[in-house]
Protein backbone atom coordinates (compact mmCIF):
# COMPACT_ATOMS: atom_id res chain seq x y z
CA UNK A 1 0.00 0.00 0.00
CA UNK A 2 1.32 3.43 -0.80
CA UNK A 3 2.12 5.71 2.45
CA UNK A 4 0.78 8.98 3.47
CA UNK A 5 2.31 12.68 4.93
CA UNK A 6 1.40 11.17 8.41
CA UNK A 7 4.43 9.08 7.87
CA UNK A 8 6.66 12.64 7.79
CA UNK A 9 7.74 12.83 10.92
CA UNK A 10 9.17 9.20 11.43
CA UNK A 11 11.11 9.75 8.05
CA UNK A 12 12.35 13.04 9.05
CA UNK A 13 14.35 10.60 12.07
CA UNK A 14 16.13 9.09 9.96
CA UNK A 15 19.96 10.45 8.18
CA UNK A 16 18.54 9.77 4.35
CA UNK A 17 15.70 11.96 5.09
CA UNK A 18 16.39 14.67 7.85
CA UNK A 19 18.20 16.33 4.92
CA UNK A 20 16.12 16.70 2.30
CA UNK A 21 13.86 19.82 1.41
CA UNK A 22 10.27 19.31 1.86
CA UNK A 23 9.73 18.91 -1.71
CA UNK A 24 12.18 15.91 -2.31
CA UNK A 25 10.16 13.91 0.74
CA UNK A 26 7.09 14.46 -0.63
CA UNK A 27 8.71 13.26 -4.53
CA UNK A 28 10.09 9.76 -2.24
CA UNK A 29 6.43 9.29 -0.26
CA UNK A 30 4.67 9.27 -3.57
CA UNK A 31 7.14 6.65 -4.61
CA UNK A 32 7.00 4.98 -1.35
CA UNK A 33 5.32 1.54 -0.28
CA UNK A 34 4.17 0.11 3.29
CA UNK A 35 4.69 -3.51 3.31
CA UNK A 36 3.30 -6.38 5.91
CA UNK A 37 4.89 -9.83 5.62
CA UNK A 38 4.42 -12.40 7.87
CA UNK A 39 7.63 -14.22 10.47
CA UNK A 40 10.18 -15.99 8.18
CA UNK A 41 9.34 -14.24 4.91
CA UNK A 42 12.25 -13.18 2.61
CA UNK A 43 12.50 -9.25 1.71
CA UNK A 44 15.30 -10.32 -0.92
CA UNK A 45 18.19 -12.46 -1.80
CA UNK A 46 21.22 -11.89 -2.04
CA UNK A 47 22.11 -11.16 -5.94
CA UNK A 48 18.39 -9.91 -6.51
CA UNK A 49 18.93 -6.59 -8.28
CA UNK A 50 18.67 -3.85 -5.89
CA UNK A 51 16.24 -1.40 -6.79
CA UNK A 52 14.88 -0.03 -3.08
CA UNK A 53 16.01 0.64 -0.14
CA UNK A 54 14.08 0.24 3.12
CA UNK A 55 12.94 1.34 6.82
CA UNK A 56 11.75 -0.91 9.72
CA UNK A 57 8.53 0.43 10.67
CA UNK A 58 7.42 -2.23 13.24
CA UNK A 59 8.88 -5.52 13.49
CA UNK A 60 12.64 -6.91 12.87
CA UNK A 61 14.47 -7.91 10.34
CA UNK A 62 18.09 -9.40 9.68
CA UNK A 63 20.83 -9.35 7.02
CA UNK A 64 22.87 -12.62 6.54
CA UNK A 65 24.39 -14.57 4.11
CA UNK A 66 25.01 -18.27 3.64
CA UNK A 67 27.91 -19.68 4.05
CA UNK A 68 29.35 -22.84 1.35
CA UNK A 69 28.28 -25.09 4.58
CA UNK A 70 24.46 -23.94 3.94
CA UNK A 71 24.66 -22.17 7.64
CA UNK A 72 24.07 -18.52 8.05
CA UNK A 73 26.15 -16.18 8.77
CA UNK A 74 24.22 -13.09 10.20
CA UNK A 75 25.14 -9.53 8.96
CA UNK A 76 22.99 -7.71 11.37
CA UNK A 77 19.41 -7.54 13.37
CA UNK A 78 17.58 -4.23 11.92
CA UNK A 79 14.68 -3.21 14.26
CA UNK A 80 12.26 -0.80 13.72
CA UNK A 81 12.99 2.83 12.91
CA UNK A 82 16.16 1.75 11.13
CA UNK A 83 17.11 1.88 7.70
CA UNK A 84 18.45 -0.84 5.53
CA UNK A 85 20.36 -1.64 2.14
CA UNK A 86 20.31 2.15 1.39
CA UNK A 87 25.05 1.97 0.77
CA UNK A 88 24.04 -0.11 -2.35
CA UNK A 89 22.34 2.48 -4.38
CA UNK A 90 25.17 4.83 -4.34
CA UNK A 91 27.33 1.22 -5.61
CA UNK A 92 27.76 0.78 -9.38
CA UNK A 93 27.14 -2.58 -8.82
CA UNK A 94 23.28 -2.15 -7.89
CA UNK A 95 22.50 -5.70 -6.90
CA UNK A 96 21.59 -6.82 -2.65
CA UNK A 97 25.24 -8.33 -1.36
CA UNK A 98 23.57 -10.33 0.89
CA UNK A 99 19.83 -12.15 1.89
CA UNK A 100 17.15 -9.95 4.07
CA UNK A 101 13.73 -12.43 5.92
CA UNK A 102 11.76 -11.20 8.74
CA UNK A 103 12.37 -11.83 12.01
CA UNK A 104 8.94 -11.18 13.05
CA UNK A 105 5.76 -9.77 11.39
CA UNK A 106 7.20 -6.85 10.02
CA UNK A 107 5.78 -3.36 8.43
CA UNK A 108 8.76 -1.73 6.20
CA UNK A 109 8.63 1.03 4.44
CA UNK A 110 10.09 0.46 0.56
CA UNK A 111 11.52 3.57 -1.50
CA UNK A 112 12.74 3.90 -4.50
CA UNK A 113 16.61 3.92 -5.28
CA UNK A 114 16.03 5.73 -8.52
CA UNK A 115 14.14 8.56 -6.89
CA UNK A 116 16.10 9.52 -4.53
CA UNK A 117 19.47 8.80 -6.55
CA UNK A 118 17.95 11.57 -9.15
CA UNK A 119 17.12 13.64 -6.23
CA UNK A 120 20.68 13.81 -4.85
CA UNK A 121 21.75 14.32 -8.53
CA UNK A 122 20.05 17.24 -9.63
CA UNK A 123 20.74 18.86 -6.30
CA UNK A 124 24.40 18.65 -5.00
CA UNK A 125 23.13 20.82 -1.68
CA UNK A 126 21.39 17.35 -0.98
CA UNK A 127 24.18 15.19 -1.29
CA UNK A 128 26.58 17.51 0.59
CA UNK A 129 23.74 17.72 3.25
CA UNK A 130 23.53 13.67 3.32
CA UNK A 131 27.39 13.74 3.75
CA UNK A 132 27.11 16.08 6.81
CA UNK A 133 24.99 14.19 8.19
CA UNK A 134 26.31 10.85 7.63
CA UNK A 135 29.73 12.23 8.79
CA UNK A 136 28.42 14.05 12.17
CA UNK A 137 26.77 10.34 12.63
CA UNK A 138 29.73 8.61 12.11
CA UNK A 139 31.83 10.68 14.44
CA UNK A 140 28.98 9.98 17.26
CA UNK A 141 28.36 6.36 16.69
CA UNK A 142 32.32 6.28 17.37
CA UNK A 143 32.81 8.39 20.50
CA UNK A 144 29.63 5.69 21.61
CA UNK A 145 31.82 2.64 21.06
CA UNK A 146 34.94 4.63 23.07
CA UNK A 147 32.16 4.81 25.72
CA UNK A 148 30.47 1.19 25.31
CA UNK A 149 34.47 -0.37 25.59
CA UNK A 150 35.84 1.72 28.60
CA UNK A 151 32.47 1.41 30.37
CA UNK A 152 33.17 -2.07 29.71
CA UNK A 153 36.11 -2.31 30.57
CA UNK A 154 36.04 -0.28 33.94
CA UNK A 155 33.09 -2.91 35.14
CA UNK A 156 35.83 -5.81 34.64
CA UNK A 157 38.12 -4.12 36.31
CA UNK A 158 36.37 -2.77 39.15
CA UNK A 159 34.54 -6.10 39.74
CA UNK A 160 37.69 -8.01 39.41
CA UNK A 161 39.37 -5.56 42.08
CA UNK A 162 36.38 -5.80 44.37
CA UNK A 163 36.77 -9.76 44.29
CA UNK A 164 40.28 -9.77 45.07
CA UNK A 165 39.73 -7.20 48.42
CA UNK A 166 36.76 -9.69 49.56
CA UNK A 167 39.58 -12.61 49.44
CA UNK A 168 42.22 -10.95 51.24
CA UNK A 169 42.79 -12.14 54.44
CA UNK A 170 43.48 -8.53 56.06
CA UNK A 171 40.11 -7.34 55.08
CA UNK A 172 39.09 -3.35 55.03
CA UNK A 173 39.57 -0.34 53.40
CA UNK A 174 43.45 0.28 52.03
CA UNK A 175 43.66 -3.27 51.26
CA UNK A 176 47.09 -3.66 49.24
CA UNK A 177 46.85 -5.76 46.19
CA UNK A 178 50.31 -7.01 45.07
CA UNK A 179 49.62 -7.53 41.66
CA UNK A 180 51.22 -6.38 38.07
CA UNK A 181 49.07 -4.27 36.29
CA UNK A 182 49.86 -5.88 33.24
CA UNK A 183 48.91 -9.09 34.71
CA UNK A 184 45.59 -7.78 35.74
CA UNK A 185 45.22 -6.05 32.10
CA UNK A 186 45.72 -9.52 30.29
CA UNK A 187 43.89 -11.28 32.27
CA UNK A 188 40.60 -8.90 32.17
CA UNK A 189 41.40 -8.85 28.13
CA UNK A 190 41.84 -5.03 28.32
CA UNK A 191 43.73 -3.04 25.84
CA UNK A 192 46.62 -1.29 27.87
CA UNK A 193 45.91 2.06 26.48
CA UNK A 194 42.51 1.41 28.16
CA UNK A 195 43.58 -0.02 31.27
CA UNK A 196 45.72 3.37 31.81
CA UNK A 197 43.16 5.64 31.13
CA UNK A 198 40.88 3.74 33.44
CA UNK A 199 43.69 3.20 36.65
CA UNK A 200 44.01 7.07 35.81
CA UNK A 201 40.19 8.06 36.40
CA UNK A 202 39.96 5.65 39.59
CA UNK A 203 42.90 7.63 40.83
CA UNK A 204 41.66 10.99 40.03
CA UNK A 205 38.38 9.94 41.83
CA UNK A 206 40.26 8.82 44.80
CA UNK A 207 38.84 5.82 44.73
CA UNK A 208 42.38 4.02 44.67
CA UNK A 209 46.19 4.88 44.77
CA UNK A 210 48.96 3.39 42.52
CA UNK A 211 52.44 2.59 43.40
CA UNK A 212 54.62 0.88 41.23
CA UNK A 213 52.83 -2.84 40.49
CA UNK A 214 50.60 -2.20 43.84
CA UNK A 215 47.30 -0.85 43.72
CA UNK A 216 45.25 0.52 47.55
CA UNK A 217 41.92 0.67 47.61
CA UNK A 218 40.56 3.80 48.92
CA UNK A 219 37.26 3.84 48.98
CA UNK A 220 35.40 0.20 48.09
CA UNK A 221 32.12 1.78 48.51
CA UNK A 222 32.81 4.30 45.96
CA UNK A 223 33.70 1.31 43.46
CA UNK A 224 30.70 -0.42 44.40
CA UNK A 225 28.83 2.06 43.17
CA UNK A 226 30.59 2.36 39.65
CA UNK A 227 28.97 -1.29 39.27
CA UNK A 228 25.80 0.13 38.79
CA UNK A 229 26.11 3.19 36.84
CA UNK B 1 55.51 20.77 5.70
CA UNK B 2 54.23 18.83 2.55
CA UNK B 3 53.38 15.46 2.20
CA UNK B 4 54.51 12.98 -0.11
CA UNK B 5 53.49 9.77 -1.51
CA UNK B 6 54.62 7.91 0.78
CA UNK B 7 51.16 8.69 3.06
CA UNK B 8 49.07 7.35 0.48
CA UNK B 9 48.52 3.84 2.05
CA UNK B 10 47.53 5.64 5.40
CA UNK B 11 45.08 8.36 3.55
CA UNK B 12 43.49 5.29 1.98
CA UNK B 13 42.38 3.74 4.98
CA UNK B 14 40.55 6.93 5.61
CA UNK B 15 36.86 6.83 4.35
CA UNK B 16 37.30 10.17 2.92
CA UNK B 17 40.38 9.09 0.73
CA UNK B 18 39.33 5.08 0.12
CA UNK B 19 36.65 5.99 -2.53
CA UNK B 20 38.31 8.79 -4.46
CA UNK B 21 40.69 7.86 -8.02
CA UNK B 22 44.42 7.73 -7.71
CA UNK B 23 44.31 11.36 -9.85
CA UNK B 24 41.78 13.13 -6.91
CA UNK B 25 44.03 11.91 -4.03
CA UNK B 26 47.23 13.16 -5.38
CA UNK B 27 45.65 16.48 -6.25
CA UNK B 28 44.71 16.22 -2.53
CA UNK B 29 48.42 15.42 -1.25
CA UNK B 30 49.62 18.79 -3.63
CA UNK B 31 47.63 21.13 -1.51
CA UNK B 32 47.94 19.17 2.21
CA UNK B 33 50.51 19.75 5.31
CA UNK B 34 51.96 17.80 8.24
CA UNK B 35 51.37 20.04 10.93
CA UNK B 36 53.64 19.05 14.13
CA UNK B 37 52.37 20.85 17.38
CA UNK B 38 53.46 20.32 20.97
CA UNK B 39 50.59 19.52 23.89
CA UNK B 40 48.55 21.86 24.81
CA UNK B 41 48.89 24.02 21.69
CA UNK B 42 44.94 25.09 20.13
CA UNK B 43 44.73 24.05 16.65
CA UNK B 44 41.20 25.60 15.88
CA UNK B 45 38.81 27.83 17.90
CA UNK B 46 35.17 27.35 17.68
CA UNK B 47 33.54 29.79 14.90
CA UNK B 48 36.98 30.31 13.69
CA UNK B 49 36.57 30.16 9.39
CA UNK B 50 36.52 25.67 8.32
CA UNK B 51 39.07 25.59 5.61
CA UNK B 52 40.64 22.69 6.81
CA UNK B 53 40.01 18.85 7.91
CA UNK B 54 42.23 16.96 9.54
CA UNK B 55 43.90 13.45 10.44
CA UNK B 56 45.75 12.71 13.06
CA UNK B 57 48.82 10.76 12.08
CA UNK B 58 50.54 10.73 15.42
CA UNK B 59 49.31 11.81 19.02
CA UNK B 60 46.20 12.31 20.00
CA UNK B 61 44.04 15.76 19.86
CA UNK B 62 40.38 16.92 21.82
CA UNK B 63 37.38 18.37 20.37
CA UNK B 64 35.59 20.20 23.10
CA UNK B 65 33.16 22.98 23.75
CA UNK B 66 32.95 25.55 26.78
CA UNK B 67 30.38 26.08 28.82
CA UNK B 68 29.21 28.94 30.23
CA UNK B 69 30.82 28.87 33.34
CA UNK B 70 34.05 28.25 31.93
CA UNK B 71 34.28 24.70 32.08
CA UNK B 72 35.11 22.49 29.05
CA UNK B 73 32.97 19.82 27.84
CA UNK B 74 34.57 17.17 26.05
CA UNK B 75 33.06 16.39 22.30
CA UNK B 76 35.50 13.98 21.24
CA UNK B 77 38.96 12.91 21.86
CA UNK B 78 40.68 11.87 18.32
CA UNK B 79 43.63 9.39 18.25
CA UNK B 80 46.09 8.71 15.23
CA UNK B 81 44.31 7.56 12.13
CA UNK B 82 40.85 9.17 12.36
CA UNK B 83 39.74 11.86 11.01
CA UNK B 84 37.84 15.09 11.90
CA UNK B 85 36.11 18.52 10.95
CA UNK B 86 35.76 16.74 7.77
CA UNK B 87 31.18 17.23 8.23
CA UNK B 88 31.56 20.64 8.32
CA UNK B 89 33.17 21.15 4.62
CA UNK B 90 29.50 19.60 3.80
CA UNK B 91 27.63 22.21 5.20
CA UNK B 92 26.81 25.57 4.45
CA UNK B 93 27.98 27.12 7.83
CA UNK B 94 31.88 27.08 7.19
CA UNK B 95 32.71 27.72 10.33
CA UNK B 96 34.13 25.02 13.06
CA UNK B 97 31.39 23.99 15.91
CA UNK B 98 34.07 23.09 18.51
CA UNK B 99 37.07 23.48 19.52
CA UNK B 100 40.36 21.28 18.79
CA UNK B 101 43.05 20.83 21.27
CA UNK B 102 46.08 18.53 21.86
CA UNK B 103 46.39 16.48 24.14
CA UNK B 104 50.06 15.67 23.65
CA UNK B 105 52.83 15.88 21.10
CA UNK B 106 51.02 15.55 17.92
CA UNK B 107 51.51 14.96 13.57
CA UNK B 108 48.41 16.03 12.09
CA UNK B 109 47.68 15.80 8.34
CA UNK B 110 45.61 18.97 7.19
CA UNK B 111 43.92 18.94 3.90
CA UNK B 112 41.90 21.80 1.96
CA UNK B 113 38.22 21.55 1.94
CA UNK B 114 37.79 23.50 -1.26
CA UNK B 115 40.00 21.08 -2.95
CA UNK B 116 38.40 18.18 -1.83
CA UNK B 117 34.77 19.54 -2.49
CA UNK B 118 35.80 20.37 -5.65
CA UNK B 119 36.54 17.09 -6.24
CA UNK B 120 33.39 15.77 -5.13
CA UNK B 121 31.43 18.78 -7.41
CA UNK B 122 33.18 17.63 -10.48
CA UNK B 123 32.65 13.70 -10.06
CA UNK B 124 29.14 12.38 -8.71
CA UNK B 125 30.69 9.37 -8.90
CA UNK B 126 32.94 10.30 -6.01
CA UNK B 127 30.24 11.39 -3.82
CA UNK B 128 28.26 8.60 -4.45
CA UNK B 129 31.19 6.37 -3.78
CA UNK B 130 32.01 8.55 -0.57
CA UNK B 131 28.23 8.41 0.41
CA UNK B 132 28.36 4.29 0.02
CA UNK B 133 31.48 4.20 1.95
CA UNK B 134 30.05 5.68 4.84
CA UNK B 135 26.77 4.52 5.01
CA UNK B 136 28.93 0.76 4.92
CA UNK B 137 30.54 2.28 7.97
CA UNK B 138 28.01 3.52 9.76
CA UNK B 139 25.97 0.61 9.71
CA UNK B 140 28.82 -1.43 10.63
CA UNK B 141 29.85 0.56 13.79
CA UNK B 142 25.84 0.48 14.87
CA UNK B 143 26.90 -3.37 14.46
CA UNK B 144 29.19 -2.81 16.47
CA UNK B 145 27.62 -1.47 19.08
CA UNK B 146 24.35 -3.55 19.63
CA UNK B 147 27.43 -6.50 19.80
CA UNK B 148 28.94 -4.19 22.31
CA UNK B 149 25.99 -3.64 24.04
CA UNK B 150 24.51 -7.06 24.31
CA UNK B 151 28.17 -8.43 25.64
CA UNK B 152 28.14 -5.73 28.32
CA UNK B 153 25.31 -6.65 29.21
CA UNK B 154 25.79 -10.66 29.49
CA UNK B 155 28.93 -10.12 31.33
CA UNK B 156 26.73 -8.44 33.81
CA UNK B 157 23.91 -11.11 34.22
CA UNK B 158 26.17 -13.48 34.11
CA UNK B 159 28.38 -12.38 36.84
CA UNK B 160 25.17 -11.39 38.74
CA UNK B 161 24.15 -15.31 38.31
CA UNK B 162 27.45 -16.47 39.31
CA UNK B 163 27.44 -14.05 42.33
CA UNK B 164 24.20 -15.66 43.42
CA UNK B 165 24.99 -19.29 43.10
CA UNK B 166 28.01 -18.64 45.37
CA UNK B 167 25.91 -17.52 48.26
CA UNK B 168 22.95 -19.81 48.10
CA UNK B 169 23.61 -22.48 51.03
CA UNK B 170 22.49 -25.51 48.48
CA UNK B 171 25.56 -25.18 46.26
CA UNK B 172 26.48 -27.41 43.38
CA UNK B 173 25.05 -27.46 39.68
CA UNK B 174 21.45 -27.28 39.39
CA UNK B 175 20.67 -24.21 41.71
CA UNK B 176 17.36 -22.85 41.72
CA UNK B 177 17.36 -18.78 41.76
CA UNK B 178 13.71 -17.96 42.85
CA UNK B 179 14.52 -14.63 41.43
CA UNK B 180 11.92 -12.48 39.11
CA UNK B 181 13.16 -12.24 35.59
CA UNK B 182 12.40 -8.48 35.75
CA UNK B 183 13.79 -7.73 38.98
CA UNK B 184 17.23 -9.21 37.83
CA UNK B 185 16.90 -6.96 34.40
CA UNK B 186 16.30 -3.77 36.48
CA UNK B 187 19.34 -4.31 39.27
CA UNK B 188 21.35 -4.85 36.47
CA UNK B 189 20.24 -1.95 34.45
CA UNK B 190 20.07 -4.13 31.44
CA UNK B 191 17.06 -3.50 28.72
CA UNK B 192 13.83 -5.67 28.43
CA UNK B 193 14.43 -6.71 25.39
CA UNK B 194 18.34 -7.08 25.29
CA UNK B 195 17.73 -9.35 28.95
CA UNK B 196 15.19 -11.76 26.62
CA UNK B 197 17.52 -11.99 23.74
CA UNK B 198 20.53 -13.24 26.42
CA UNK B 199 18.47 -15.21 28.28
CA UNK B 200 17.74 -17.06 24.58
CA UNK B 201 21.18 -17.61 24.15
CA UNK B 202 21.85 -18.59 27.22
CA UNK B 203 19.16 -21.29 27.16
CA UNK B 204 20.06 -22.26 23.37
CA UNK B 205 24.21 -23.08 24.55
CA UNK B 206 22.03 -24.95 27.67
CA UNK B 207 23.73 -23.20 30.13
CA UNK B 208 20.66 -22.79 31.88
CA UNK B 209 16.94 -23.34 31.97
CA UNK B 210 14.49 -20.74 32.72
CA UNK B 211 10.63 -22.05 33.60
CA UNK B 212 8.83 -18.86 34.29
CA UNK B 213 9.91 -16.14 36.94
CA UNK B 214 12.75 -19.05 38.28
CA UNK B 215 16.10 -19.84 36.46
CA UNK B 216 17.68 -23.03 37.12
CA UNK B 217 21.42 -23.04 36.13
CA UNK B 218 23.07 -26.08 34.48
CA UNK B 219 26.67 -25.33 33.65
CA UNK B 220 28.79 -23.29 36.12
CA UNK B 221 31.63 -23.76 33.80
CA UNK B 222 30.22 -22.72 30.81
CA UNK B 223 28.64 -19.32 32.88
CA UNK B 224 32.05 -18.71 33.82
CA UNK B 225 33.81 -19.06 30.74
CA UNK B 226 31.36 -16.58 29.21
CA UNK B 227 33.12 -14.19 31.71
CA UNK B 228 36.65 -14.33 29.77
CA UNK B 229 35.31 -14.26 26.16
Amino acid sequence: MSISNAFIPELRRSHLFSCLEDDAVNKMIATAELIRRPLGDMLFHAGDKAEKFYIVHTGTVKLFLLASDGGEKIIEIIQAGRSFAEAVMFMEQNRYPVNCQLLEASEILAFENETYVSILRSSPEASFSLLAEISRRLHGRLVEIDNLCLHNATYRLVNYLLSQIATDAEGGPGIHLAIQKSDIAARLSIQRETFSRILARLKNSNLLKVSGSNIQVIDIEGLKALLDE
